[in-house]
C-alpha cells in the first residue's frame, strides 16, 4: 500500500456483515488495512419508534463500546448508518422511524468518537436528511466527519420511492445536501466506483468536491492470468486520476489491495507537495523586505533564470548586430558594442549573474547596475561584487523610484511579476523606470498579461471561510486574492486573457495602469458550482522567450509562482452550458492599487473589494 | 400638498435648466415645493480629462457653494448627475471622461452635503457605473442617498450605444446595479412616470424596492375644463397606489402640485402607522411576563374578543341543546345546563368577560376558572372578581402546565396564538391542558394553521442586515423570524398553508407537534428577487367562527397580530414563471421549540437556524 516513492495511500475495508467486530478488526489489520467500515447498529435491528421508546428486539441495538479500545474506535472504525434509514421516504411511518433511528445512530457514533461515519444517498430527495445531518454537524464537537456515499454513475437500484426523477445525477444529490448544509467543512464524499464508467466531464466535476475515499466493490474486479484480482484498464485510469487528490480507498468485501502505484514525483511535484490548497497572502515586496530564505527558494527556480539569460542574450545580440550594421554602413564605431544593463530589483543577484553569463557568451562588454532597495540583500550584492564581479557591476542601494542614474540604460531587466502578473505593481515600477532607458532601449520583460479561469472548489471555499471566522470580519477574506497551489479544484473553463501591460509603455505618458474587463465563459456540459476564479500570468521576456503559469502552456518545471485565487462570497450554482460573466477592475489611488470583481451572470454577486476595503497593494 | 388628514407628501421640482439657482430656489419655495432638483455641474460644461486635469471652458464647473446657505444645500437641493456621463459607453474616451467627471460631481455633491443625488439609467450596461457608485457609497460618510432614476416603462430613447438588448426592462437595469452594490441601504429609486402605463405585474414588482420619489414630467399632464393640469385616470390610479408607500414626488418642469388626496385613514390604518417595516422580536409570553401596556393595547382589539364571544356563545348553545335533547329523551336532568369554562391564560380578563357576556346572553349558569401565570395580571383579575364577577369566577394564579383542577371543563378558552399561529407554543400548552377537558368537551380555538407567502423587499433585507451589524454575529438576524407590519414589500405569490394543529388533538397521545413541509410556489410573470417569506395564521375558534391574518381574508379591523417574516441570508434572483421550493420545519427539544427553513429552488440556500442556533422559543 505504498508507491515507489514511499507514499502510502490509506486503505479501508467495508464489511457488509460483521458477526464479530473484534475478529474483523484483527484480521483486517493483519491483512494491512488501515480502517474498517462497519454498521453502527446491528443490520437486522430495525427499530420501531412509533409507540414510545425503541423496542428491544432480543439483542443490543449496537456493538458495546468495551469491545474495542478507545484508540481503536477513534482511529480504525468508520461507522455506517443503516441503509434502511430513509428520512425522506414518502411513507410517514418510515420517515418517523428513520429520523429517530438516525439520531440514535449519530448519537452512538459520537459516543464512540468514530473518526467518520458514512451515509448512503439513493436519490435527490434529501431535505430531511440534510436537516438532521446539519444539526448534528453544528452541535457535535470534535473532528468527526460525515461522509456522504454516492455512486459515480447513477443506476436504478429499485429505490424509486425515494428518488426525485428531476435529479437523476448523483452529483446533484450531493450538491443539494451539502448546499443545504452550507458547505459544512466536515462533510466529505465517498465515491462508489460502478461497473459503468463516468464520462470525463462527469469525473472532472468531482475534482472540486471534498472526496475522502474511492470505494471499490469487489464485484468490479476481474481476475488476471496469475489469479490476482485487477481492475479494468478504464477503471485503473480513472482511479489514477482520483488518487492524485491523495484520497483514501475502501474495498467493499475481501480482496487484495486495489490501490495502484503512482508515477514518481518530478522536482516540481516535490516542491509543491504540502502546498495543495494552502492559502498564502500575496507577497508585497514593494512594501516589505523579503527575507533571505524567500530569496533562496526563488533563486533555485531551474527555469526562470535560464529564460531570463536567454532573453538577455538575444537582446544583447540584437544590439550588437544593430551596432555592427551601423558600423558596416559607415558610422565609424567599430567596437562590437558596449552595453549598459540595469537590473531593477536585483535581490541577491540572480539576474545580475544571468546578465553577466549572457555577456560572457557573446564576448561583449557590459556595464551592469544592480539596483536594490532591500539593504539586507544589498550586503550580499556588495559581497558578490567584491568577490566575483568587480568593476563591471555597480551596486546601488536605493528604491528604483527615487534613483538618479549617472547614464541611461540600453536594457532594463526586472523580475517584479506576481502570480497575477501585475499584482506586485510591476507596471507602476517600470513606468517610473522607463526614464532611465535610452530611446529604442529594451525592457525585459517587454509585456505581460494576466489570465483567469472559473473554478469550483468546496475545499477552498471552506479555507477562505475559515480565515473569515478567525478575522471576525465577515467579508475580508472573501475579498482577498490568495496565492495558492490549486489541488482539490475543478477548473471548468479555459483561461481568458484579463489585463495586459507593455514596457516601454507605448501609450501616452499619462496612460493609466487602471483596467477594466468583462470576461464571458461557457460553463461545461454538466451543472456545477462556481466558487472563485484562478489567476495566472504569461510574460514575454524578449521576442519569443516567454514564461507562463497558464496551465496548458505552463513553463515546465518553473516553480516560482503558484496561481492566485479570487474567491466569491457565496458559491454560485451554474447550470450546464450557460454563460458566466465576470467583471474585473484594476484600480489605484495615490498610495495603493487593488482589484474589484463581480459576477453578473448566471446571477449577480455583489461587487467584491469595493474601493479596496478588504485588500490593497501598497505603492 | 396635504391630504384631509393633515398628512403631507413632500414634493420637489426638477429644473432642466437653472440659469440662477438662488432665484430658482426662492421661487420654488414660494410655489410650495419642498426641494429642488438641479444639475450638479453646468449642463454645457462637458469636461475633458484625457490630457491632464479638467480644462476650464470659460466658467466654473459648478455653482459656487456660497450661493446658498449650508442649511439650504443640505435640505432643499437634490443634485442631478450630468446626463452625458456614461461610464459604460462602448467608446473608450467617453468612458474615461465620464468616470473622471462622475467622480468630480460626486465629490462636489459630498462637499455640499446634498441630501441626495440622482443618476439616470438608460439601459442595462451599468457595471462601471455600479462600481463607482458603490465605492462612493462605501466611502462617503453621512446620510447622503444615491437615487437611481429609471423610467416606469422602457422607451427607446435613441441611446442604443449604451443599451444592453438583453435587458430591455428598467427593473432589470436597477436590479443589476443594486445587486452589484449589495443592496446598499442608501441606494434609492426615482421612478419616472411615462405616458405609457405599466402593467399591474410590472407595478407590483416595484413595491419591494426602495422607491423614494415618483417623477412626473409636465408632458404627461392634461388640461381640464377649468384650465388646471391633471393626470389621466389611469395615471391617477397608479399614483395613488404608489403614494401608499408614503414616497415623495417630483415635477419635472413648472406645474401645479400633482399629488393627489389620499382617502382618510381607518382605525386599523391609524394603529399600524409608524410600524411599517419596523422589526419586532416575537413575544415570548410563556417565558416572559407581559407588561400592563401590552395587555392594554391588545385588549382594545375591536374584533378579536367579539369573535371569541360569538364562539363561546355558540359552544354554550350547542351544550345547552345537547343537554336539552338528553332531557327530552328522558335523561332526568331538566336544568337548562350548568357549564364549567376554563380560561387558560386569562391575562387581565378580556376572555373571562367575553365568557360571562355569552353566558348572560343565553341566561345559562357558568362556573369560570381564570388561570393566569403572570402574578401581576392576577392582581387585576382578583380585583375584577371582588368588584364585578363574584363567586361565578375562580381566579387561579398558576402556570397552566402545573395546575391540578378541582373538576373538568366543558369548554377551554385560550388565546395563545402568535403571528404564525403556533409560534407562542399554543400546541404544547393546549396538549398539556387537554387533561382538564371532559370527554366531548370543546377547545376554543379548535384548530389553527399557519400560512406562508414569498416576498421581495429591499427595505426589510436591509433592516435585517442592520440588526446583524449591530449584533456582530453574521447569521443571527437572518435566522430570526421577526414580527413586522409589511409595508415596502412585494408579496408575489398567494399564501400556502404550512402547519396545522387541532384541539383536542385527534391523534394518539404521543403525536408530536413537530412538523415538516415543502411548499411550492409559482413566481410571477416578471423576474423578481426573493428576500424572505411572510407568515400569517388562521384560526377556527368554533365551527364557522374564525379569525385570520391571511391578507385576502384578514379579519377586518383586527390589529392584534402583524405578520411574521422569515428572512433569507442572501436575496435569491427568481426568473419569471419559475418554481420556488421552500422547506419549513417546526422542531423541538425538551426545553424549546424552533423553526428551520431552506430554499431549494430556483437554487439552494443553506439551512436557516439549524438546531435553533439563532432563535428558539422557550417552553
Amino acid at each position: 500500500m505504498a508507491d515507489n516513492q514511499g507514499r502510502r495511500f490509506s486503505c479501508g475495508i467495508d464489511f457488509f456483515h460483521v458477526p464479530d467486530l473484534r475478529v474483523a478488526v484483527t484480521s483486517a489489520t493483519e491483512a494491512g488495512f488501515d480502517f474498517v467500515c462497519t454498521p453502527i447498529s446491528h443490520p437486522r435491528c430495525k427499530r420501531e419508534f412509533i409507540e414510545g421508546p425503541a423496542r428491544n428486539r432480543g439483542g443490543l441495538f449496537a456493538v458495546p463500546d468495551a469491545l474495542l479500545s478507545g484508540q481503536e474506535w477513534s482511529s480504525s472504525i468508520v461507522g455506517k448508518i443503516s441503509p434502511w434509514i430513509l428520512p425522506d421516504s414518502v411513507d410517514e411511518a418510515t420517515r418517523y422511524n428513520s429520523e429517530k433511528a438516525l439520531n440514535q445512530e449519530l448519537s452512538y457514533a459520537s459516543h464512540l468518537s468514530l473518526p467518520a461515519i458514512t451515509v448512503q444517498l439513493n436519490g435527490g430527495s434529501v431535505a430531511r436528511l440534510a436537516s438532521i445531518l446539519n444539526s448534528y454537524l453544528n452541535t457535535s464537537l470534535g473532528h468527526q466527519q460525515v461522509w456522504i456515499q454516492v455512486p459515480l454513475c447513477a443506476t436504478n437500484n429499485g429505490n424509486d420511492a425515494v428518488r426525485d426523477t428531476a435529479l437523476e445525477d448523483p452529483w446533484g444529490w450531493w450538491n443539494t445536501l451539502r448546499s443545504m448544509c452550507s458547505f459544512h467543512k466536515r462533510l466529505g464524499l465517498v465515491l462508489e466506483v460502478t461497473q459503468a464508467l463516468p464520462t470525463d466531464v462527469e469525473i472532472d466535476r468531482w475534482f472540486g468536491e471534498p472526496i475522502k475515499c474511492l470505494s471499490f466493490p469487489t464485484s468490479i474486479f476481474r481476475t488476471n492470468k496469475k489469479g490476482y484480482p485487477v481492475l479494468s484498464r478504464g477503471h485503473q485510469e480513472m482511479a489514477k486520476r482520483f488518487f492524485k487528490l491523495r484520497i483514501q480507498s475502501i474495498v467493499s468485501g475481501n480482496c487484495q489491495d486495489p490501490t495502484k502505484n503512482q508515477p514518481p514525483l518530478d522536482d516540481y511535484q516535490k516542491f509543491v507537495r504540502g502546498y495543495g490548497d494552502y492559502l498564502q497572502w500575496p507577497l508585497q515586496p514593494l512594501m516589505d523586505n523579503l527575507d533571505s530564505q524567500t530569496y533562496e527558494v526563488f533563486e533555485k527556480d531551474p527555469v526562470k533564470y535560464a529564460r531570463y539569460e536567454e532573453a538577455i542574450y538575444l537582446a544583447l545580440l540584437d544590439r550588437i548586430e544593430s551596432n555592427h550594421n551601423e558600423t558596416y554602413y559607415g558610422n565609424g564605431n567599430n567596437s562590437i558594442g558596449f552595453s549598459v544593463v540595469m537590473v531593477l530589483g536585483a535581490g541577491r543577484g540572480p539576474l545580475v549573474k544571468a546578465t553577466l553569463r549572457a555577456g560572457y557568451s557573446l564576448q561583449t562588454k557590459l556595464t551592469v547596475y544592480a539596483i536594490e532597495k532591500n539593504p539586507n540583500a544589498v550586503i550580499t550584492l556588495q559581497n558578490l561584487k567584491a568577490v566575483e564581479w568587480g568593476d563591471q557591476v555597480t551596486v546601488v542601494s536605493t528604491d528604483m523610484r527615487e534613483w538618479e542614474p549617472p547614464c541611461k540604460a540600453d536594457i532594463i531587466v526586472s523580475e517584479l511579476l506576481g502570480s497575477f502578473g501585475d499584482n506586485e505593481l510591476s507596471p507602476e515600477c517600470l513606468d517610473g523606470a522607463m526614464k532611465y532607458l535610452n530611446e529604442g532601449g529594451i525592457s525585459i520583460p517587454s509585456k505581460y498579461s494576466s489570465y483567469l479561469s472559473p473554478f469550483s472548489s468546496s475545499k477552498l471555499y471552506n479555507e477562505v471561510r475559515d480565515c473569515r471566522e478567525k478575522d471576525r470580519h465577515p467579508l475580508i477574506s472573501f475579498e482577498t486574492p490568495f496565492v495558492v497551489h490549486l489541488h482539490n479544484v475543478h477548473i471548468f473553463s479555459d483561461p481568458l486573457e484579463c489585463f495586459s501591460f507593455s514596457h516601454p509603455n507605448s501609450g501616452s505618458g499619462s496612460r493609466s495602469n487602471d483596467r477594466y474587463i468583462c470576461l464571458t465563459y461557457q460553463s461545461p456540459s454538466k451543472d456545477t458550482v462556481l466558487t472563485g476564479f484562478a489567476g495566472y500570468f504569461e510574460a514575454i521576456l524578449y521576442k519569443n522567450v516567454t514564461i507562463s503559469t497558464v496551465p496548458e502552456r505552463h513553463s515546465e518545471g518553473m516553480f516560482s509562482w503558484f496561481p492566485i485565487m479570487f474567491p466569491l462570497r457565496e458559491p454560485i450554482y451554474v447550470k450546464a452550458e450557460s454563460r458566466i460573466d465576470v467583471h474585473f477592475w484594476r484600480k489605484s489611488s495615490a498610495s495603493k492599487v487593488w482589484y474589484e470583481w463581480c459576477v453578473t451572470n448566471p446571477y449577480i454577486s455583489g461587487l467584491h473589494n469595493p474601493n479596496g476595503r478588504s485588500y490593497t497593494i501598497g505603492l
